[in-house]
């Protein structure tokens, strides 16, 4: 195998996605440019991209074209920006700051932010429906405009969010937590995956397994999150520790203990591998590397 | 011609619509149940339907099969449904009351109002992507998406809402009144003919056509709408009249007067009617019937 250096791939990968980003959500001038400058600030915000990097990674990985999936893998960055931006607000989780900045409507006001959200949604469709690129069946397309709206529902992100809003003052136990997290985070996450299988060209069963690499991702993801939360560098992070015990969140290090939820995080690792093992070598580098930086992440 | 009864044909619409949405949005059991039960309580809270009755009605003018409309037509009424409840929050418009029944956010609290608009949104897409008819091919479908995603974002509704909520504090003129209402309103109406059109298989020029009466029409429903506000009858509307004059809003009366807001009204329903001057006969009677309808409508 060739040498794989994962930062420079994930910084080269960001700089694409910030780009195409940037040329697909313009600043407009006009009575409509109040919404778009607040619903441009959150997309602008220090997003790591992960969603689009995966989904363009699941391209390559099926060896498609990953630049034929940008417009999708735009689209769910739109979709997470937006949860974010509802996620903040004052009626749901009330937060001053995201990221080491204010957040949405600290800036814009409640009624800007519900609308720059609501507006980024519809962008994400707008986005995906108007960019059919050349070798991309109308099919396919279709196919994947309806995985991201379902997990973007109340069958995935939206139902999840109603089951985190709800834990807050309930005795969850740690299959709540965890599907709670599947629901909210997850399903978006394996979309990504599906979606660039999918764009990609990928046959059935590689689409299959790359939504099973995203499940496992997802969860381990969530997981080295919530250990970062008790272990974590803050300046490597870019925000303070201890946030989640302070709230009193059902985190897995506060449900399993440190130990064992390094475990859990190990596990979902090697699920996330396992789920690609039939795929040939160097395709899949960047999605092995993904994963396994999660067991040694900083921020 | 044969006999036509508006109201046979608009209730017989209503009810076919009332069903295929409750069979395309059921309740469920489990941890999001409270999530649907709210967004159920906006979509079953007494709509008319005519966005959907609007999109069946433009199948049927191109002599296409309107059954086949039906996911998308409900699709509509779901984006319709969740800018109300949005349009209603506390940050927004603040009202307690749609339709002589509490709003959402009265019944089910700020948070599940918000998710419950966000989860119909989801679900519009999910429906619409999810439910190719036979005989519609993927790439109008597609189309479908588009038009429909772009008429409810910044480049319409969302844009249009905007607006709104900055002329509550301007010196609006009937120009940029005009110029919101065809952005909140007006493109998701204009949206509902032309995917209608598309569904049905109609061509280009029909197409644009319906898409030239959804832009009349929807002028048209607005300024009879605000004249209601000031001529309506109480028992008819579900409502009481003067609502607007109360809160200072721009409307047509307000502007132009009763009798020239009345002309404007007249003007709309003509070029709606002249539209659809090339179409035949017997198939667009629904669409010219609901035109006219207008002028003399009580609620």
């Amino acid at each position: 195998m060739t040498d794989f250096d994962l930062k420079d791939y994930l910084s080269e990968r960001k700089m694409r996605v910030d780009a195409a980003l940037d040329g697909y959500f313009p600043s407009v001038d006009g009575l409509q440019k109040k919404v778009v400058e607040a619903a441009r600030y959150s997309l602008f915000a220090g997003g790591k991209r992960l969603r689009p990097i995966l989904c363009l990674a699941a391209a390559e990985a099926v060896n498609g074209d990953w630049e034929a999936a940008m417009p999708v893998a735009c689209a769910l960055e739109m979709v997470h920006t937006y949860s974010l931006i509802h996620d903040d607000l004052p009626a749901m989780d009330d937060d001053d700051y995201r990221r080491g900045k204010l957040t949405n409507h600290k800036v814009f006001g409640e009624a800007m932010a519900i609308l720059a959200g609501d507006a980024l949604m519809s962008e994400a469709f707008t986005l995906m429906a108007g960019n059919g690129a050349e070798g991309v069946r109308a099919e396919s397309l279709l196919r994947v405009v309806g995985l991201v709206a379902r997990a973007s529902g109340f069958r995935g992100m939206i139902g999840g969010q109603v089951i985190d809003l709800d834990c807050e003052k309930c005795d969850a136990d740690l299959a709540t937590v965890e599907y709670m997290h599947i629901h909210k985070t997850g399903h978006l996450i394996s979309a990504s995956l599906e979606a660039g299988g999918l764009l990609g060209g990928g046959t059935a069963e590689q689409v299959k397994a790359l939504t099973s690499y995203g499940h496992h991702l997802g969860l381990a993801f969530q997981i080295t999150d919530d250990l970062l939360d008790v272990e974590g560098d803050p300046r490597q992070m870019g925000k303070q520790p201890g946030s989640d015990v302070a709230r009193n969140k059902k985190t897995y290090p506060a449900l399993l203990g440190i130990q064992q939820a390094r475990e859990a995080a190990r596990e979902r690792v090697n699920g996330a591998l396992q789920a690609l093992g039939d795929f040939p070598g160097e395709a899949i580098r960047p999605l092995e590397e993904i994963a396994r930086y999660l067991l040694i992440r900083k921020g």
